[in-house]
């Protein structure tokens, strides 16, 4: 019988192991329907469902996640979460663990995925310039010193991808955009446009993958390149948009990745004034100026373009305010609670997910009744990013 | 001794039911990248992986697949599959096997799933009207008979989810359109529009869930109702869309869900004629007759909206031809083989995966160089969808 003992108890281990290490996961689940809030204080996130309306695992370790993103992986199995201090961070949606995580440089603000989601690109500050790993391994691909026509390294922003396996960026101390095609993973084959305007500080890029705004914070006006004519260069938009001569205290400089695109319409915030522009896309040229309830942040435009939701910069950024496309005026006012930071529409645009920072929660609203759902608590939540993205050109 | 063997073959036995049930499917993915193709002729349909490049499994017993169509479940595991037979398929992408099946009536065309995700709907010849059914359980919530003002029912064709939990649907006999709302599952609320036009054989619905088309096959001319203003009524746009005052020989009636819309434009197939007609979809007015290569059927414009792909009715239906949107001309022609049946393009549309029924064989192409990337082996291939509908309104 001694003999026996060792065998079995090989049985047994291997038993213990298998339950320890697969079968913990088991139970198949998808995860279209899944997310990630940002909790920038506890470095943390948290994956959300969406269809049970619940927060499903919190995972930490991610470091400084302020104005962190978000990108996901084709199979929308992994997030790439940008952190602050240059940590480029792969979490498994599924097995609800950190899969891999580098530090890639000192100070990043934000990144893409290419649109055949081999390469992840990250924007740097310091030093300036994008990184390009490859997405399954976090394998340095290429690196991308930006040096500006001054000859000197300057802070890269608005980093999208753009089609054809390209990314676009802009030189905020060099005032340029350049486009990187990638096309051949270790040559970038890097296209320069200079003089765009003073201080380019953010971008966009419209859901097709055609249009690259960005806005500049030393001057008004916006930056717009075709990249369906990029022979034609850039142009100058919008001449009265900005800060104006008065140069109005800005708190908060609005984010152009939350202009809304609803129609022949890009609704967008002014900068300082309280005001939501609208746009006729045809020709760039102001058509309306909504009045708001303070310094708009984000412009988000529901899935069904139908509905606009708005909020606001400190101090007021306890509210929430809707308008209607139809008839661009305002016509809802919500209070979900102090620090409103960031809005998601589930995909077909049902509801949206709105992170109220301050009250530590998720609140989920009937887009249609703008009723309250539910709400989910959460550490000092910020932005969401929903897995559908990951079918999305530029986001 | 003795007594010990019994209780480790316990283990032993343990061991190989964990391995035979659970543990064959441990390794966990997800399916944001997979789709399936139906292969008609056998009654089966493949799952399909786009990151790999490959087909995943096969399932059959899936009954009659002709003009067989698909929506996927808001978590992206789930695939309804809709058979001619009146069959209504629920398949596992992750478990790769049929969930439930069932019959629901005796001949239907196609459904659709709430923009919650909450139910699937379907239209059916015989007897004419739509079946809803719980997502989850395939349980029967509502059944709504068709029954035009003629008093007869109706088949039912056309059918799409709207924003706000409605499907809408039109009735072939009796020259209607309907909206149910679905928001009290049990009790569908039925708006009814008459004399909508001629015998409506097919229709879609855009992108963001505003605009309702109708083709007509009775007489010339397109139903449009605007659901943000349903109490306008349907009205009737390009009278001459149509087989026209001499009644074109029609091989294939076009399919309207091929219409692409590409920025202000909509390209749809001409009924009959040789030529794909450019709508401003401002006025709906036509701007432009594009010459083609025969019958156009599916006219689809990629993610990008840079190009739309065409294909084309028997028996010139081994060509492809592609279309600049900048440019509105057809800058190539594609022979992929015999009886092109259908494309779908890659969320992000690097790529358009298209059907070669004849030919067995999925053919894969670079959206943008238009070359072969690769192949796959298909039983006589007709429709393929990806699991990214599920994130979208109308599909």
């Amino acid at each position: 019988m001694s003999r026996m003992l060792p065998r079995y108890r090989v049985y047994l281990l291997v038993l213990a192991t298998l339950l320890l290490t697969g079968c913990q996961n088991l139970a198949p689940r998808a995860t279209g329907d899944l997310g990630l809030v940002i909790e920038r204080a506890t470095g943390s996130v948290q994956i959300i469902d969406t269809g049970s309306r619940s927060a499903v695992a919190r995972i930490d370790g991610l470091g400084d996640l302020s104005h962190a993103s978000v990108v996901y992986s084709r199979d929308e199995r992994y997030a790439y979460v940008f952190g602050r201090d240059g940590g480029l961070t792969k979490v498994d949606m599924l097995l609800q663990r950190i899969d891999k995580r580098i530090i890639q440089s000192g100070n990043s603000i934000g990144g893409a995925i290419s649109q055949d989601g081999s390469l992840i690109a990250v924007s740097n500050y310091e030093p300036g310039g994008v990184k390009v790993f490859d997405a399954q391994t976090l394998d340095l691909v290429a690196d991308i010193p930006a040096v500006g026509e001054n000859g000197k390294r300057s802070k890269v922003v608005g980093l999208v991808d753009a089609p054809q396996k390209r990314f676009v960026f802009s030189l905020y101390d060099s005032d340029e955009i350049w486009v990187a095609d990638m096309r051949q993973s270790d040559k970038p084959e890097i296209t320069r446009y200079r003089d765009v305007g003073e201080q380019p500080y953010d971008a966009l890029i419209t859901a097709e993958g055609r249009f690259y705004i960005a806005g500049l914070f030393g001057e008004d006006g916006l930056a717009l390149l075709d990249l369906w004519q990029p022979q034609a260069g850039v142009k100058r938009i919008l001449g009265d948009y900005g800060r104006g001569e008065e140069k109005l205290p800005v708190y908060k400089m609005p984010h152009l990745e939350g202009w809304a695109m609803a129609g022949n319409y890009a609704l967008v915030p002014a900068v300082g004034g309280h005001e939501v522009l609208v746009i006729e896309r045809e020709n760039w040229q102001l058509v309306k100026r909504i009045p708001v309830h303070s310094q708009p942040i984000f412009v988000m435009a529901s899935p069904d373009k139908r509905s606009v939701w708005v909020n606001f910069a400190h101090p007021d950024n306890d509210t929430i305010q809707v308008i209607d496309v139809a008839t661009l005026e305002v016509v809802d006012t919500l209070k979900p609670g102090p620090a409103v930071l960031h809005m998601e529409f589930t995909p077909r645009g049902e509801e949206v997910w709105v992170s109220v920072r301050d009250a530590n929660r998720i609140r989920v609203y009937d887009v249609y009744t703008r009723r309250e759902i539910t709400s989910i608590e959460m550490e000092s939540p910020s932005g969401i990013f929903l897995t559908n993205r990951a079918h999305r050109i530029g986001l």
